[in-house]
């Protein structure tokens, strides 16, 4: 807790950046020093939410899943008044676009196991649907708050995707405003939902992976990544926090098996696992899902540049790949 | 020259993304055995640019600067009849989106140097203008061509940066259309100049790094990374391409001595240096810069989510670490 972030808005580009200072703080932590395994909750924050064996005391052993505030967060609560959540958007200060305003949000890190596990393929199926529900339960949290529009909820494994802790975990990082990507895709998917059509016209077709009762296993029209893969509800709904306790099970199965296709066809690649759901409060025709994108190839001054990504390999072919190292 | 690329869009995002299998193919290189050294031309295609020793033949030892099409292109000219060229933008078939279209464009590569330099800022300042005048010659080939709107010169120098090869050497990559984020930033640039009124502003402020006669060293209001610093012409120009010989020779002072900065006071980091000029036959008040993108931070899950950038260091505390560095 040392520098407060900030927004950054470059009136030249029309960019806005944020900048944290106590992000540039994280250790890399050796693994026989681990402070996400049990035993060492004394090295995390109290803890918001876990799943525990009855009778285990918070902030001790005892525990299958557990989230804890983000010791080296990007954003954070404390760095504006309390007046300022009287202040609905657009008018709030920090939504405006001007040269600074403070770093207002929320940053979690959610412990998916006690034991140091690496791949979160190699969880149980049960615990990962408990990771699955406490990515649901604090998203439900945080729209029940009101403070905030937007969480992302996401996943880095291996240090090529961004991962500075090996130990399985996840995130959340929640803002009071959507983030202008976002919120351009979200403008995109309507009116009627583009997904609908979209996903029944592709299973069985090339860019089919797999599927299961509730949920579609597809490569996407234009995929940034060699193998990013999509995973997506085939009955519409927008939000990811909507999840009931048996799609959660059947999810945590339904992802299990992507990354270990993933894994198979891309030679172990490092990837992101991203949520991508409506922002709360969100009336249009949104259609959640979850991409994986493996990060075996690099951005470099052509990206940074132009904005135009660049992949090696076909949405196709990729998909062929996936089928067959099922 | 094996399968051809292809522009994939997607409607469910409004992305487009270029596949490239070629690229894919891009092999690591030893240092011993590099194919950018003076005695390997025979491993490049042709030159089709070369700044030569009277008397030297091309495709032979005897050159300073020596500009090949890329091996691996990412965009080739081939993959569409000449007939195409006849029709102008917005009706050439390649400008709309839609689910496919061909990957046209040119790909070329600066070999910067004969003897095996890896850095930049080490190469003689002679040498280090004859390479931005190659840049310079190589954008007026193409505006001149008639058939791209835009090209991006950049360089890649470390493999944190995308480098695949260590020889000092850039790359231009050239587009029959303007990709939307550049149209974007153009956009944003009007009416009237922004970036003059910001350079007089900031020259001996707090994000002032360094100067000459004709150029600012300035960080940007909003770095996308930690110690991101722009040079910038004092003087209103659109195009880089509009650089005089003189001009050429004060700029690699200028650009070899922010990267000496940058290698000091950040521990000798991968970068990428990206002319962010005008698109060809664009008339509006857009104002060449270079930007140098030190890459010490990653991208993950947050970032490919929401398109919000995390940098660590504030632009005024990476410009007196700069300062401080010269």
């Amino acid at each position: 807790m040392g520098v407060a972030p900030e927004w950054r808005f470059d009136p030249l580009t029309g960019r806005r950046v944020l900048i944290s200072p106590d992000r540039g703080d994280r250790p890399i932590h050796p693994t026989g020093d681990c402070p996400f395994c049990e035993g060492h909750e004394a090295e995390t924050p109290p803890e918001v939410l876990a799943f525990r064996t009855p009778g285990s005391i918070p902030n001790g052993p005892g525990w299958r899943v557990r989230v804890v505030p983000n010791r080296y967060a990007a954003v954070r609560l404390d760095v504006v008044g309390t007046d300022l959540w009287s202040v609905l958007p657009p008018h709030r200060p920090e939504v405006r676009p001007h040269g600074r305003s403070p770093g207002v949000g929320v940053a979690e890190v959610f412990l998916e196991c006690p034991h140091h596990e690496t791949a979160f393929r190699n969880l149980s199926q049960t615990h990962a649907a408990d990771v699955i529900r406490s990515w649901r339960d604090r998203l439900r949290h945080w729209r029940d708050d009101g403070r905030l529009a937007f969480a992302q909820v996401f996943k880095n494994e291996g240090s090529a995707a961004g991962a500075s802790v090996d130990h399985c975990h996840s995130q959340l990082i929640g803002l009071p405003f959507v983030p202008p990507a976002v919120a351009d895709e979200v403008q995109a998917a309507g009116p009627g939902c583009v997904f609908c059509g979209w996903i029944a016209a592709e299973l069985g077709g090339p860019l089919h992976v797999a599927e299961s009762d509730a949920f579609a296993v597809l490569c996407p029209p234009a995929p940034r990544f060699p193998g990013e893969t999509w995973v997506l509800p085939k009955v519409h709904e927008a939000a990811f926090e909507a999840l009931g306790d048996p799609e959660a099970d059947e999810l945590a199965s339904v992802v299990q098996g992507l990354l270990a296709r993933v894994h198979r066809a891309f030679d172990g690649p490092a990837f992101n696992l991203i949520i991508k759901s409506a922002p709360f409060r969100h009336a249009g025709p949104y259609h959640w899902r979850i991409e994986v994108l493996p990060r075996t190839t690099s951005t470099a001054g052509w990206e940074w540049g132009t904005g135009v990504l660049i992949n090696t390999v076909f949405p196709e072919q990729a998909s062929a790949l996936l089928r067959a190292a099922g």
